[in-house]
């Protein structure tokens, strides 16, 4: 019998069984036409991390006509950012060098001020600053990628009030779980999402957007195709990609920052803190002796370490492919495993903290106003 | 035994008993030692219309210390304004001429587009530049007066989200009879009033700040004065200026265009419709025939025309009180009040409409931005 599972915005538990999932939220399965489109994308794309979609098809036909498409990927700025807080963005870098299209990453340094109680209106706003430096890092096009700031993007209001008018305070409730003593700023965000959501449309008429999103995230989309349609908008339903969880370090089933310092890589630690965390605390499918590992072989299914070279990391199969054979083998120990993905880890951040500090003279210009 | 009445900002029943409404809002009677300060004031203010207050006695203090003071009126565009529109105003307009102090005059088309179903966004546009040159018609210090659009004025969504992370959707609830129905920008409004309410101290820091409304929006105004000194603020609690009702022309509590088209007189109306709705509707303290009239004389207490008169449209003291004996001993007839109050209004209204027209040209010089 399958394990009990439940996937909420608010709470993932069990194990999750992403077929289930597909059916429970009416999305569909990306469908191998699709993935053969997807063979030079980054591996979260064509290694199976996104592994669901609404009207992604009908984004890639019209990507092939030649018509305005968009992808949307926002991000409610935290303190510091870790690789997990990378996914989306890593998938829309790939998939904007791919179909040339333009992106928006809209900052909900707002939410964050409404949800957690101690957080100062300037906090919210100096890390969403922050958050912006290690986005850019990735390398998105310059004329093609719109950032904007709830705080500062002085059209949002209006535009988040013509959405306002069409969701009913019963109708967030369902899909936020607000609660009667949260504030109203709360109460008012789920129309903000979803000016985030139809922000290419709002800006320049109905057109295709995708937005990329873990799929606990998915009752949002679904939120703002309700509306998208609506005579006052009048824009297209927004399709979406869906990502499974990243494991954290420790082998839980989402990185969260929330849940350890120790369970995830902070996109500012030291190759020194990423050795110690990864020889220390990540997950190992190897066998528990050095003799046994030889003869019986590990496991990369559950080993961390190969995980994250599948899904980040490692982007030529073929490596790919030789590392995960030695390593069922028992030719490749776990603790050479991991050197390797320490190695590949602290390449990454290195050349992302270079890319941070580069960027900062150039944020005004990705900036809407 | 006094009628039972009941007033809440959303609806107003009974005979209104002001002296009670004072003790169960918890207000304060304008004392004889404020109004001494008010006698070159508009009638509106001298006459008992505003008959309660909120730290007025402060302000004023502060106004004669030379202290930073500030007016907030503001208002929610409908299709086109009436008299009773004005009152807020006029009384702005007064203490401005007298204290000399800042004007801030936000105009919440927000508001009434949440409110109200079949209401466009670009029709509550529209309403609020139709409203502005009714209001800015009415002569304010153009250095010191501002005026603000909701959905044009950029630092408005920061600003309110301040406001409302103080304020829980079931005190919203409450103070504003929120629904489950109603839309979630109507439940994020009541922190963009506060706004309102708080705006010379958002731009110019804690200050005193007084703000004229009918006494049944007192709750609004405690809304914001609970939220005031939060940490996160740090302003003033703000004061108000409480107004009675103005009756309508058939004699009804209180002045409302949704009542009906003839209970009011809009500012574009012309002299002949003011001269028909007097005439037929004006509810009348006239006796039933003029023998009658001129042997008993009529009630001017309960005469529409000569409270219009009172309260509006005749600022000479001498000249009140000749028609109110005149009238009183049945020697003044209701044809000839009527006539008056014609006379009266249709002057008010072609000097209105001229400045209306004049005004264009500098509503820009207003805007806040």
């Amino acid at each position: 019998m399958a394990k009990e599972f439940s996937v909420t915005p608010y709470e993932v538990s069990g194990e999750v069984n992403y077929d289930k999932l597909i059916e429970q939220f009416g999305t569909q399965k990306i469908p191998e036409s699709i993935k053969t489109k997807l063979k030079k994308a980054h591996p979260l794309l064509r290694r199976g991390t996104y592994f669901s979609h609404r009207d992604f098809d009908l984004w890639l036909a019209d990507a092939e006509k030649g018509k305005t498409i968009s992808i949307v990927s926002g991000r409610g700025p935290s303190e510091k950012m870790h690789l997990g807080h990378l996914v989306p963005f890593l998938a829309v870098q790939s998939l904007q060098s791919i179909f040339n299209c333009e992106v928006y990453i809209p900052i909900s340094e707002d939410e964050k001020f409404y949800v957690k109680p101690s957080l100062s209106f300037d906090q919210a706003q100096q890390f969403a600053d922050d958050n912006i430096l290690d986005i850019l890092a990735l390398g998105f096009k310059k004329e093609k990628t719109h950032l904007c700031k709830d705080f500062s993007y002085a059209p949002l209001y209006g535009m988040a009030a013509k959405v306002a008018k069409l969701i009913s305070y019963s109708t967030a409730k369902a899909a936020f779980g607000l609660q009667p003593e949260n504030n109203i700023g709360w109460s008012f965000y789920p129309a903000v999402q979803a000016v985030h959501i139809l922000l290419p449309q709002f800006l320049h008429g109905s057109q295709r957007t995708i937005v990329p999103v873990g799929i606990d995230q998915d009752p949002f989309i679904r939120l703002t195709r309700d509306i998208a349609e609506h005579s006052s908008l009048n824009f297209t339903k927004p399709g979406a990609l869906h990502a499974k969880f990243i494991p954290g370090l420790k082998g839980s089933a989402k990185m969260s920052s929330s849940d350890a310092e120790n369970d995830v890589i902070y996109l500012t630690d030291s190759p020194e803190t990423v050795k110690k965390k990864i020889n220390k605390y990540a997950f190992s499918g190897g066998k528990d002796t050095l003799e046994e590992h030889k003869k019986h072989g590990g496991n990369p299914d559950i080993d961390i370490s190969f995980q994250y070279l599948k899904l980040l990391f490692e982007d030529d199969d073929k490596k790919l492919n030789q590392i995960e054979k030695d390593y069922r083998s028992g030719l490749l120990l776990s603790g050479e495993l991991k050197a390797l993905l320490i190695r590949k880890i602290n390449e990454f951040l290195k050349n992302h903290q270079t890319n941070r500090e580069k960027v900062k003279k150039d944020v005004e210009k990705y900036l809407l106003h």
